[in-house]
């Protein structure tokens, strides 16, 4: 396809030579798993033999890649995929054998399972003192939302993140994307490369936590500091909200044909740029305190005129606007398009999927991925090959 | 504070002894900064010494500590401030010896502005072979787009994302968040540390570069690769939107006294708990094709009664729902104060500010970094001193 360049990866990819086991479902983990293999990882799924991962029956617009789901392919590109019944002693010591060979492994279950599993840090450390042992919760492992199931919304819903966005008189607005998941995946592979590092120099393996619900917490940071100093709920703005604390008039406004975006500009640059009196009633002191009000007039004004139209204007005096896209725009423009994010992923002779790559460039070189997310058990015996798994009455170490 | 605890950090964080001198301002680099300093860096800020850090004057809420931002404190706790003249023979001669003896450095200034400095990367590889040089752009640093504006609003705008969150008949509707600093910050922290892990086995140092316009297309990664099977926008439904791409009843829902978030919910186990017949006239197979349908049903039955009326069904159910909260609310909740993540930082012996901790736990321990964001230039001689660092006509290397 025109729209999609691949290229060989640059060589020697920074985690080469690392090997992680996934012990995971869904988004958390498995967005983690991802970034790891995209760095060079092998990452491996641990996955039970009837279902695998839930991910392969979630289906998202109903888009289907044979059994799976596309939303799975999405995010377990490649990896390879292990089926081990967990509850038997013959899988269970195969999995134990690949604990002892391996560098990472993540879980995200509900806090016990893995223990109950035989499969809690204690044990894994007994196979392999220098194990980085990564464990994904919902709320973390005690206290009185330890149970409560820790799915992205809902964690949303309870972290205060939904009174953010949206104008005020709107309902709680949630993101319209997994931002919990995706944040606190993106954070574990912070924790678990650190960690890696660490072990580098002092072989000391260790155990990493981290719950959505911190993740989220740690996301909005800078209003929450300044909710502590009055514990005073941050207000969204009245109209053309985009940031709590932030004066005109930052926000998003209808023009004639589309709509703009407007950062931090100095209201005397407005001012000048829109040329229209109504504005100069109000001074930069003014931008916090009024902010509902110089917004309204802001609106007002844009919506005679066409984006292109304000968009002249605004360049030409340097200010920090631009106009709104969707994804289609997004698709045809140029600037997109030198960015080269898209990859074509090959599942067999006659299917292809797209979709987005690493998006950290290493020496100017971009990172691909081309391997599709594996079938179901596909690289089970491979692994025991690989690593010359033995079945517990033939176990040597 | 009753609501907050520190406690000693777990001896030996993981980047310690790692060097970072952040070429930085705002937020999207000075968070990287942050996280690698939450994990044991040290983390020296290099500012000019008439303004600093562009953030020192951004205001949010109008709050300030001193002549610097409650904004600035929230970023840059645990950091160092050396001032220097780039443009000064001298100031310059001082970060060169400083390059040579670091392990990593961020800068998230415009693309080419480094190498007028002669900071860029072949500079900085002389200087150091093995440096970790880590560049956040907005947009790349080629294409139509390198010298746009790279500010958080306006990536959020050209990328598409403004169209995932609100309902259908909703404006473009911003994230209240930095989500593209804050993503690209946590993803360069991603690039640096598996390159920190990469130079202690190979000695060899790395360019990296992330924009925040590749970190805001990865965050879409889901939707993207949906998007890229028929290029059709994906559509927010029409009411109680939470995902542009799940069905029914997924979204956030009014009742009498609050609101509640459903998260996925088989339609006959929904139907079960509410014991309402109108629901009985969907299916599982309608979920997507008829969600807007199905959540208008869903959102006349819960507006008559209380939040606690249908939470008890809920969970007497087992269902994933919950009640949204405010930070008000979330303050108070058992939930919230067991995960312990706000933590006091003394800036002067009259003043503390509150902020929220690094949410990674490290053996158990949670990570607490009390030491404040640093006046302009405040470290300036400690550094001179600490590194041994000499003006140029006395420079021996």
């Amino acid at each position: 396809m025109s729209d999609v360049k691949t290229a060989p990866n640059p060589g020697n990819l920074p985690l080469e030579g690392v090997l992680v086991l996934e012990f995971c479902q869904y988004l958390s983990g498995p967005s983690a798993g991802l970034r790891l293999a995209d760095l060079g990882a092998r990452v491996i799924k641990i996955e039970n033999p009837s279902t695998g991962d839930a991910c392969r029956i979630l289906p998202i617009k109903n888009q289907w890649i044979d059994d799976d789901s596309l939303l799975f392919h999405t995010i377990n590109r490649n990896k390879e995929s292990f089926t081990a019944n967990l509850k038997d002693e013959k899988d269970l010591a195969f999995i134990h054998q690949l604990i002892s060979k391996a560098d990472v492994m993540v879980n995200n279950f509900r806090p016990g399972v893995m223990e109950r599993l035989n499969l809690g840090y204690g044990k894994a450390q007994m196979l392999n003192p220098g194990i980085v042992y990564a464990e994904i919760s919902g709320y973390g492992s005690t206290g009185p939302w330890a149970k409560k199931p820790g799915q992205d919304l809902l964690v949303q819903a309870i972290s205060g993140l939904m009174h953010t966005s949206g104008n005020a008189g709107d309902p709680p607005t949630p993101f319209g994307l997994a931002i919990g998941d995706i944040f606190c995946g993106a954070q574990m592979v912070q924790g678990i490369l650190a960690a890696l590092f660490r072990k580098k120099r002092t072989g000391k393996g260790v155990k990493l936590e981290l719950s959505l619900m911190e993740s989220l917490i740690d996301f909005q940071f800078e209003l929450l500091t300044t909710y502590f100093v009055d514990y005073e709920q941050p207000k969204r703005s009245e109209n053309n909200h985009a940031h709590a604390l932030l004066g005109a008039p930052y926000g998003i406004y209808q023009t004639k044909d589309g709509h703009l975006a407007l950062a931090m500009i100095p209201i005397a640059d407005l001012n000048k740029a829109l040329e229209n009196p109504d504005l100069s009633a109000f001074s930069q002191s003014d931008v916090f305190a009024k902010r509902d009000e110089i917004k309204a007039t802001i609106a007002a004004i844009l919506i005679h005129e066409n984006s292109g139209y304000w968009m002249e204007k605004f360049n030409s005096c340097g200010l920090w606007a631009t106009e709104v896209k969707n994804w289609n725009s997004l698709k045809a423009s140029a600037g997109f398009q030198v960015l080269n994010t898209v990859q074509e992923i090959k599942i067999s002779d006659s299917k292809t999927i797209k979709t987005t790559r690493c998006p950290i460039r290493l020496d100017g070189k971009r990172i691909f991925s081309p391997k599709a997310a594996p079938l179901l058990g596909a690289d089970r015996e491979k692994i025991i090959a690989d690593f010359n798994l033995k079945e517990p009455d033939h176990e040597t170490t």
